[in-house]
């Protein structure tokens, strides 16, 4: 049984506040403290260089990547860490279509996440092997999938709506047409049950800022489903990803399996933090985490009908077709978000009109919805999000 | 004038140790501490998601970038942090490819790092444009520039001996045949005077855990000639390089100038500790460093060569055609170093032969350098490299 009083009380959670942007970032472990001072002070300050091989920096993104691997069903050796989610993307797509070389037709939906349209632009720009990059509304995916389909690129929850694709349905059919399938599952990752292998994904990739709480600019993971892994070339062919990086040959030979998927020199700093984080999911059941994500989200949902009418539930009713996370639609959805902080309660909002609510069992419990919709109650009846104050745009949102 | 005693004692250096593989990784900073504190419970821990904003981590990128191009002779605007050297070396190449579509050939040496080659190996297999990658020794670099030359891309120092080209000359002559020139400056930022502007460098990226100290997987830069910065296309395009990142559009437009070369979130935690080490410099004079390189360099060189006679100076003896670092061949350089490191004389050996010897005056002084000569005269007198306990390989040397 999940203890989540006790999963609770490992996050730093700010006196006042009650945090709904798990999603976006997740709050501070406790134990990252004293990781980060561990590793600066012991391993970095008294080891200096030697503690690649004493501390074991050398092979933390293996290490790491498969921690997250039994989070994601993934096996053993087939989930490494590293980079950006877009570097990781962007090496997903090359070695996918690489797979695929007679084939040009990439298939993703209009409820992806921007960044990842752009890097397969970026790619199939620099390819310039006239692939096209087709996108459709989310619920026309399966129309799309077809026998001139190389690759199915998704990411599973929507970022706006936290509607949710069903990755082992449009897996299989992407492999019945002969296609190749990435998902992207940044908002997925340690918010619910996910099963690579079971859904046969090709190959999958996230960030671990969000619901894993690695912490701001946490590094990436990829996985490589393993029948693919030795067939898969890098594209980034950095020299961590080269069979002997340390023997410094002048060509190129991609390393056995998921570690040709390593660029350059991991972020030691980044990666403290993370295994901090990580070591709370070691007490975790994440079925059980599934089912209080869709209580609470239910409580939120039925709470924000009563007290604010006017908020549009924008994501899906049903449980099963949604990630962790509830929005809703309504027209000044940013001044009302605004409002809403300055109360303690943080969400976000992304245009042109979503209020975005993470739902994070791990830190998050019954008072903390009720307060959120005690709030949001407020705001709207109140039409508080009329304030002059809460219209101010700030870059970030 | 510089005051070395007082940047000395801004490092944290072992009790024990005399460190010249700074060359490799740079030792803590001490404010590091206190900055990544800060950092994690101040801002992570209490602004959460606000930070972004409220901490000024979503421009941090661009004002460390800043620093950097001040210690590298680039204005303002003009360098960016982030991702890992090899992707910032695949976006430079990539954007100068693309500047010189009808020009096909790409001029490196074989003392470029490995890694700088297996990114333009991978890039130009990505392309499959016809592109090729020519290596020459060092010396024969300025006979192959010629007018069907597309990209000149050298690393300024090479890793192994030191051997540091003329930047401004070789970019001149490159130049001249219509050609465009990337430089890694891995082994040049922070270690002596470099001027990007002056040298006419159309693209320079490097490191920042090297001689800036910036700690293990500190996030690398990228300079784009102010004349390059909006023609330059990304490749890697990435949202924090759209114009406007946080409209999520679902097409690519790259931002103005360098911000384009950003591509996913950037390692909050690592900047940190990056803009302590970089504060540092804010009181270092980098010609007055430039000189104490070639002193020590040269007290190093002169010692060797009494106490040592077996060991052969690979570097250049005269001290303008050296980087921040003397290396020595000895066939048993392995062990020799490993019973070095024994006696607290941290270098480090690249294959087959090299012993290496980072010279960093901010925190190295005389004594240090008279330290590893009389341990170095040990190794060598005693034939101590001849242990069997030293002949034990690691992965990371």
């Amino acid at each position: 049984m999940t203890d989540f009083a006790a999963t609770r009380a490992r996050f730093h959670l700010p006196k006042g506040i009650t945090y709904l942007d798990g999603n976006s970032l997740g709050p501070l472990p406790r134990a990252a403290r004293a990781r980060l001072e561990a590793r600066l002070q012991d391993e970095w300050g008294e080891m200096l260089i030697t503690a690649w091989n004493r501390a074991g920096w050398m092979d933390e993104p293996l290490r790491l990547g498969d921690r997250i691997g039994r989070l994601i069903g993934a096996p053993e050796g087939s989930v490494v860490v590293g980079d950006t989610l877009s570097i990781k993307l962007y090496q997903a797509l090359a070695a996918a279509l690489a797979l695929r070389p007679e084939r040009k037709r990439v298939l993703s939906d209009t409820g992806n996440f921007p960044s990842d349209l752009y890097m397969a632009r970026g790619l199939i720009h620099s390819l310039g092997r006239g692939h096209g990059l087709e996108l459709v509304a989310p619920e026309e995916i399966e129309s799309r999938i077809g026998p001139d389909l190389a690759v199915l690129m998704l990411t599973e929850v929507d970022y706006r709506t936290g509607r949710r694709h069903d990755m082992q349905r449009l897996t299989r059919l992407a492999h019945e047409a002969g296609a190749l399938v990435v998902w992207d599952i940044a908002h997925s990752a340690g918010a619910f049950r996910v099963d690579v292998t079971e859904a046969l994904a090709d190959f999958a990739v996230g960030c671990t800022y969000k619901f894993l709480n690695g912490g701001p600019g946490a590094p990436a993971f990829i996985h490589v489903a393993p029948r693919h892994a030795d067939l898969a070339l890098p594209a980034l062919s950095g020299w961590l990803g080269h069979d002997a990086p340390f023997d410094f040959e002048l060509d190129y030979r991609p390393a056995r399996g998921i570690e040709r998927m390593r660029v350059g020199t991991p972020p030691v700093l980044q990666m403290a933090a993370l295994a901090a984080a990580l070591d709370i999911f070691d007490e975790v059941d994440m079925a059980e985490v599934e089912r209080r994500v869709a209580a609470l989200s239910e409580r939120l949902i039925q709470g924000v009908a009563q007290v604010a009418p006017q908020l549009d539930l924008a994501s899906p009713p049903a449980p099963e077709a949604r990630g962790a996370q509830v929005s809703f639609r309504f027209e000044q959805g940013y001044a009302a978000m605004q409002a809403l902080i300055d109360r303690g309660v943080i969400g976000d909002f992304r245009a042109p009109d979503i209020m975005r609510f993470g739902i994070t069992p791990l830190y998050l419990g019954e008072e903390d919805i009720d307060r959120a919709i005690e709030a949001i109650g407020e705001v709207m009846s109140k039409r508080l999000y009329e304030e002059p104050r809460y219209q101010v745009r700030s870059a970030v949102t």
